[in-house]
C-alpha cells in the first residue's frame, strides 16, 4: 500500500460500491451509516481491535481491551448524535488462547454496557493467529449529526483535552519499572478511554457537525471542513492543555501541541454549533471558530491535516 | 483452547453478557439476533473471513472470496426467513497489499450484492498482518424462524446436496495441474456457494425451525434437534448423493456419507414444516422426520453429532 493511506484505500473501495436503497440516509464517510426504519433512524458503525496492531497482549489488562473494545463503537454513534442499543461482536482467537483472559477481556465487555446501558445480542467465533475483537453496533438518533453541517459563523468546541492518550501510550511502550502518578493517569487514558455519551443529548440537540477525536483533532476537524467545506480557525490560546500533559511534555522534552493537535485515539468530540447556543456548552472548550473558505488555521498559521493514520 | 471447541467457548463467554433490552426477540443461539424496531422485526449477523483460517490467498480468486464473504452472511440471514438490507464492512489488511487485488475483491462483493440485491453502507479499515474480512449484516423478516420450532410430526427438508463444498476443499487441496469437468464444479461449489435466497419467502412462511448448513449436515440438525428438544430421524435412502460427489468418491475410495453428513459450509438450508405444507416443497428434498426424543438418527443408528468446528 504505498502512497496510499487508509482514508484514501477507502475512497477507492467505497467507489467500486455504489448505494442503491433510498431508506440509506448517510452512506461511507462519516462516523456512522445511518437507515430509516419507520419513524427510527438507526445508525451502523464498525472498530476493530486487533493484536499488534491496535493492541499489545502484554500491555493491556484484558479487562481493559473489552471496556475499550465497546468505548471506541459508542464514541462513533454519540458523534452522530446517537444512543448505543444492539451490537454483535465478531472474535477469533488462537487455538491455544488462554480461557481465563478470554473471559476477562469479556468482563470488561460487561463492565463497558452496563455503563453504556445497551446489549451485544450475537456473535461469531472463529480461530486465527493473532487475536481480533470486531464489533458491529447499531444505535438510534432523532437527528443524524454529521461531519458536513458545520456553517460560517459556528463555533467550534471540544468535549475535553486532547493529546492525553498518545502521551500514555507512548509511556507504556516505555516499559518503565515506576510510573509517576500522573503518568498513570495518562496512560490510564489511552487504555480504557471513556466516550462521551453524557454528551449524546446536547450533540444530537445543538450540534451542527460533530467527531469523534480518534485520528487527532487537525486531522479530524479537516474531515469536518471538507465534508461541510468550511473553514476551521482554532484560537491557539482557547486550546487546552491538561495539567498531565503539560507535566510530560516538561519531563520528555517535547512540544504539547504536537499531541494536542496530532495525537491520536483521544475520543473527545470535536463539534460546531450556532453562535446562541453558547449558553447549553459550559463544561466544554471553545476553541475556535468556523469561516467560508477551507482548511484548518491556528491563529493565522495553515495546519497540515497531518492525522495519525492506523495503515 | 484445549478440550474445548468453538460452540462450547461461544456458551462460556455469552454466559458472561446478559441482555436486558426487552426488544431483543432473539439473543446468542441462532443464525441470527433478532430485535422488534416499531412494527419491524429486524436480524443481526456477523460473518468473516480470515486469511490462512478460512481461505488461501494463492486458492482462490479474489472475485470469488468477495462473493463467498457475502454469501455466507446471506445464508444465516435467509435461515431465519429473513431478507439482506444492510452490511457494514471490516476490513483489515497488511501495509503491502496489493491494491489490484482488493479491488477485485470489492468486484466480488459487488457482484454479490446486485445478486443477493442489498447495501453495504459503512466500513472500517486498519492494517494487520493477515487479511480479514468481516461482514456484519442486518436483515428484515416478517417472522423470525429460530431453531427451536420444530414440532414432533414435522417433516425434515433439505434445500439441496450437501458434502460437495468439502468435496471440492479437498480437491482443491490436491493442487493438481488438471482438474476433470465434475472436479471443477466441486471446487467452484465450495469457493463460490450460493445462499439460498431464493427460497427466503417460503421459508419465512412455512418452516417451524431452520438453519443453514455450514458445519455440517448432522452438526447442524443438532442444533435444531437440541434447541426444539426434538429426536430427528433420516432416512439414508431419502438423502439425495449428488452426481458429482458420487464420482468423487468413487475416483477416490471415499464414503459419500461422510461428505454428505459431515461435511461443511454447505450453505444449504436444513428445515422442517409441518405435514401438510409439503406441497409446497416439491423441488427440495424430503430427508425424515422429526418425533418425541432427542439426537439425531439414521434409520435406526443413533449418529455423532460431529460437525466441522472452526476452532
Amino acid at each position: 500500500m504505498k502512497h496510499i493511506g487508509e482514508f484514501q484505500l477507502i475512497k477507492q473501495l467505497t467507489k467500486i460500491l455504489e448505494i442503491k436503497d433510498k431508506n440509506v440516509l448517510v452512506g461511507f464517510g462519516d462516523d456512522c451509516a445511518c437507515v430509516n426504519v419507520e419513524s427510527k433512524k438507526l445508525v451502523f458503525t464498525a472498530d476493530i481491535q486487533i493484536e499488534n496492531v491496535h493492541f499489545l497482549k502484554d500491555k493491556v489488562k484484558p479487562t481493559q481491551l473489552g471496556w475499550k473494545l465497546i468505548s471506541v463503537n459508542v464514541s462513533d454513534v454519540v458523534a452522530c448524535g446517537g444512543v448505543p442499543k444492539w451490537a454483535v461482536i465478531s472474535i477469533a482467537v488462537p487455538k491455544n488462547i488462554n480461557i481465563k483472559w478470554l473471559k476477562e477481556v469479556y468482563e470488561g465487555i460487561k463492565k463497558a454496557l452496563d455503563f453504556y446501558k445497551f446489549d451485544i445480542i450475537g456473535g461469531n467465533t472463529s480461530s486465527s493467529s493473532e487475536i481480533i475483537f470486531d464489533l458491529f453496533l447499531t444505535g438510534e438518533t432523532e437527528k443524524f449529526v454529521s461531519r458536513s453541517g458545520a456553517k460560517p459563523g459556528d463555533y467550534v468546541f471540544i468535549s475535553g483535552h486532547t493529546g492525553l492518550s498518545r502521551a500514555g501510550l507512548e509511556l507504556l511502550l516505555m516499559d518503565k519499572k515506576d510510573y509517576e502518578d500522573f503518568e498513570k493517569r495518562l496512560i490510564k487514558t489511552h487504555l480504557e478511554p471513556v466516550a462521551r455519551i453524557d454528551l449524546q443529548e446536547k450533540i444530537s440537540r445543538y450540534a451542527t457537525a460533530c467527531i469523534d477525536i480518534s485520528d487527532g483533532l487537525v486531522g479530524d476537524l479537516g474531515h469536518i471542513s471538507e465534508n461541510s467545506k468550511v473553514k476551521i480557525i482554532l484560537e491557539k490560546e482557547k486550546i487546552p492543555i491538561s495539567a498531565d500533559l503539560e507535566k510530560y511534555c516538561k519531563k520528555y522534552n517535547k512540544n504539547p501541541y504536537d499531541y494536542i493537535l496530532y495525537g491520536g485515539e483521544d475520543y473527545q468530540l470535536a463539534f460546531t454549533i450556532k453562535k446562541e447556543d453558547i449558553i447549553h456548552f459550559k463544561n466544554e472548550f471553545l476553541i475556535g471558530i468556523v469561516e467560508k473558505g477551507e482548511g484548518i488555521y491556528l491563529d493565522n498559521k495553515k495546519l497540515k491535516e497531518k492525522g495519525f493514520e492506523h495503515i
